[in-house]
């Protein structure tokens, strides 16, 4: 069986007992969530949401680039969610190479030139979320009041480690950010 | 209770029975999915997915953006997947506003000039999904023999609708893709 395939048998049952007619279009928690791709990485699991609670955008990295500032303008604007949370993970692929190498093994594997392409890699997991969590709250057309909360997820444990908040009014939150 | 204390509480009863330890860090089913951010679409429910399987990259409407191509790439060349999918959905946000009036809600809002920012919405759905599959199909640092599918997600039903796909050489798959 193609994996479609497996895919449409596996979605013809969820049909059967399809719970979820009613749901709104804005998320019920109103929170985004950007975060990485990895596959063992489950929001749902990790963070205790359901199905209808929150807008989840996702990237290799975790990473707050132009498409997922788009999504969250998108989110907050026309869709009413009002805290955001940034996670990214130990074991990242994203820490494991180099923007070079990978260049270099695309150009030669298609014979395009790929050494303009940015595949955005870092080497300090702490401060690449520190930068993204900073992004967002930065950008001029991010409201200043949206708390934006920097979270590592750590792979072998399911921990979600808070590293930093911005945005928050609430003095223990800031607290939780200047002593991570 | 704050969203953060409550999802850091959630959490907290996730990691006493965390069953995840031992996932390989390329998703089990070599497959990466393409999707909307929409909180109704839950692609573990809607695929018959289980954490640890596939690659989940999100954002506003599903597109294939440069960020989730770069995503892509990353995801196939350095971490083995082997089939993507692309999902839109019915009902979704993007087909219910033009770019000007996003961009002119947003310079009142914030002072900032928003008239260059592409929120990237569509008004054809069927046909969105089209252009995001060719646009991934076509890029010239995916190898053409990876299948690239586009499915429609019905947020009233669960129904993952299967529109198209290229790259694919089995001959059924190919039908269905000219039929839909």
């Amino acid at each position: 069986m193609s994996k479609l395939d497996e895919i449409r048998t596996a979605n013809q049952q969820y049909q059967q007992s399809f719970p979820w007619r009613h749901l709104d279009v804005p998320p019920s928690r109103n929170i985004a969530i950007v975060a990485c791709m990895d596959a063992r990485l489950n929001l749902y699991e990790a963070f205790g949401l359901k199905t209808g609670e929150a807008h989840l955008i996702r990237n290799a990295g975790g990473l707050a680039t132009e498409d997922a500032i788009r999504s969250l303008i998108i989110s907050y604007k026309l869709l009413g969610t009002r805290e955001f949370f940034v996670v990214e993970h130990t074991g990242c692929g994203m820490l494991s190479f180099q923007n070079s190498d990978l260049q270099d093994k695309l150009t030669a594997d298609t014979g395009t030139d790929a050494s303009g392409f940015d595949f955005l890699p870092f080497s300090d997991l702490k401060a690449s979320l520190r930068t993204q969590v900073d992004k967002i709250h930065s950008n001029p057309f991010i409201p200043k009041e949206i708390p934006v909360h920097g979270l590592i997820y750590h792979v072998e444990s399911g921990n979600l480690e808070h590293v930093v908040s911005l945005g928050v009014k609430d003095q223990a939150s800031e607290l939780a950010g200047q002593i991570a």
